[in-house]
């Protein structure tokens, strides 16, 4: 600590993101990304923007990105929002929507990056605990004031609501911003964006990191009324006007267009994530349903700290939480079928006999 | 305005970056781009990071980036951050070390950014004024509290401080932390890094966005004391943990090892300098005496705004201030001999006969 530090600074407790180690021949299942390569359009939109315009600012407004972006969804170009991945996403919408009078809800197993805006932004926050089967309650929501955030499908358990629930959610709570976080909804939930229309309270936070494969790009996304959209470009123009770079805006504008090859690498991943899940619960695991491109488990014998470090001895890496209704969890990203069958085969060995 | 809108939202003032014009034939003089592409060595790296592994997470701490930095500068690696932008980086200085029980100081005339982050975080601020000729007066930030920030050279003025006064400075307020911001630093003025190892409240700011013609790729980064970056290291992953894409990192780390190019540009933007200065005083111009990529001038018998639109009807783009002491100026950016040669023109044949 420093005496140059602000009061700020040293009260903050920073979020620590998946390791990204560099050991040859890892099998990598720790922060959620793609197994495929993002779309070869995606490829090639960079590659040309490596030229001699890098000495030129990007367009600060990403408007031709945000025509894609709300052609695609349907939407105006006034009602998307884009920004430095999802997390920069997040933390304007903490300042600019979230940041309310009375504290901002969320689940108590969720995203651990939210409680970490809180700090950095001075808000309060209280979480309401999911229940016994690790589900979002919408009904919890209902009765107390307060800004909500919800991760839907939730991280890390894979959970999803249905758009009826947070439909009654934003109804219910016309009162309040209500961001839904859909860094994964694109494996198999339905997206709350079709709610917009009737909802100007609901702000709905995609990525282009998971589902685009384009996490290395660094874009994310929101979708919301107009006048919500406009809090936020007032965060983000008093933070930093030229948050993405040229390479970013016409790589995501590209990954965008490509629609066929999202959707056959979305199917794939969706089918790998049903084989790994029976092949887990063959192998004693307890699987939460997910419709995210990651599996939440837990054996019955070991917990989630000795399964990780198993599983890290032989070259597979995946996520372990220390908090206190995770612990027993390990969280398994969605890889290659390669990738999965050497995952399995390390958890059967080390079942078979546990050292 | 909206009741969704968080307080912070509704009292914000936005910044207002520069135009970026899509006009054919267009002499674009208003942001202070590079008139060169940037290194060909930093395409080359932007082209090879267009690939699969893209669909990675980019290293958070950007180590490779920060040990290049390092050793360019002759520091250590943990004596480097970066960000997306030196304007990220900037923000991140402003919560984690400026914002100080006292208001933070900086001159009157200066990047119009350093109030907007102030409204942005809450932090009060107070404006030391220049002096008569537009000068930064050291001894005015002595003998009052409050952390400081000054961009060296200043903008808009380019009038830089020498070594010599920044030591006096960050000596005589040890109490306090001090940024200069040296985004324009290359062409010309002395940079403050070397003062960082006896001085832990000194923080060094730069950008690849001028001397290096990437602004397009949007890196900055920040050079002081170790303890100093652990305190930006804190905000910024409590912000975003992977503010800077593959792409952005590779780009910056092929220019900063280009040093045979950026000499020689950055030679060229200087020369060109002097002789569009001699052109503007021949012109009837009152030019400031410039260590940047721009130079800001004014006319004994126009307005800074009449001269401003005469030369946008004559398809050369300047930047204007309505500021109270600098709406007589235009900030004129440093453009390849041909633009100067056509914004020289322009201003003579507006001179010849105004209208």
């Amino acid at each position: 600590m420093s005496r140059y530090w602000s009061e700020l600074a040293r009260g903050l407790s920073p979020y620590v993101p998946g390791e990204q180690p560099r050991i040859p021949g890892l099998v990598k299942l720790n922060t959620n990304e793609s197994p495929f390569g993002p779309s070869p359009m995606a490829i090639e939109a960079v590659r040309l923007a490596a030229a001699d315009t890098l000495r030129l600012y990007p367009d600060p407004q990403s408007t031709h990105l945000r025509e894609v972006l709300a052609e695609y969804h349907g939407v105006a170009p006034e009602q998307v929002f884009v920004g430095n991945g999802s997390d920069e996403v997040l933390a304007h919408a903490f300042a600019g929507l979230l940041k309310q009078p009375k504290p901002v809800l969320f689940p108590d197993v969720t995203y651990s990056f939210y409680p970490v805006y809180c700090r950095l932004l001075g808000i309060d926050h209280e979480t309401v605990p999911l229940d016994g089967e690790m589900r979002v309650c919408i009904a919890d929501y209902l009765d107390r004031g307060g800004s909500i955030i919800i991760a839907n499908p939730n991280a890390p358990t894979g959970i999803a609501l249905s758009r009826a629930e947070v439909e009654h959610l934003v109804s219910e709570r016309a009162d309040a911003p209500v961001v839904i976080d859909e860094a994964y909804v694109d494996f198999g939930a339905d997206s709350a964006i079709p709610l917009i229309r009737d909802h100007p309270n609901l702000l709905v936070v995609q990525t282009l990191s998971k589902s685009r494969a384009l996490a290395g790009l660094r874009v994310g996304y929101a979708i919301g009324d107009q006048v919500l959209i406009e809090g936020l470009t007032r965060v983000k123009d008093s933070f930093n006007s030229y948050p993405l770079g040229r390479p970013a805006q016409a790589g995501a504008i590209a990954a965008i267009q490509d629609e066929a090859y999202f959707q056959q690498k979305r199917s794939i991943i969706i089918g790998n994530r049903e084989s790994l899940t029976a092949a887990l619960i063959q192998l004693g695991f307890d699987v939460l349903p997910s419709s995210a491109n990651f599996v939440f488990v837990r054996h019955p014998s070991h917990t989630g700290q000795a399964l990780s470090a198993a599983l890290r001895e032989r070259a597979v890496l995946v996520r372990h939480f220390s908090g206190a209704r995770v612990s027993d969890f390990i969280r398994i990203t969605i890889g290659s079928k390669v990738e999965l069958d050497r995952l399995t085969e390390a958890l059967a060995e080390f079942l078979a006999s546990p050292m």
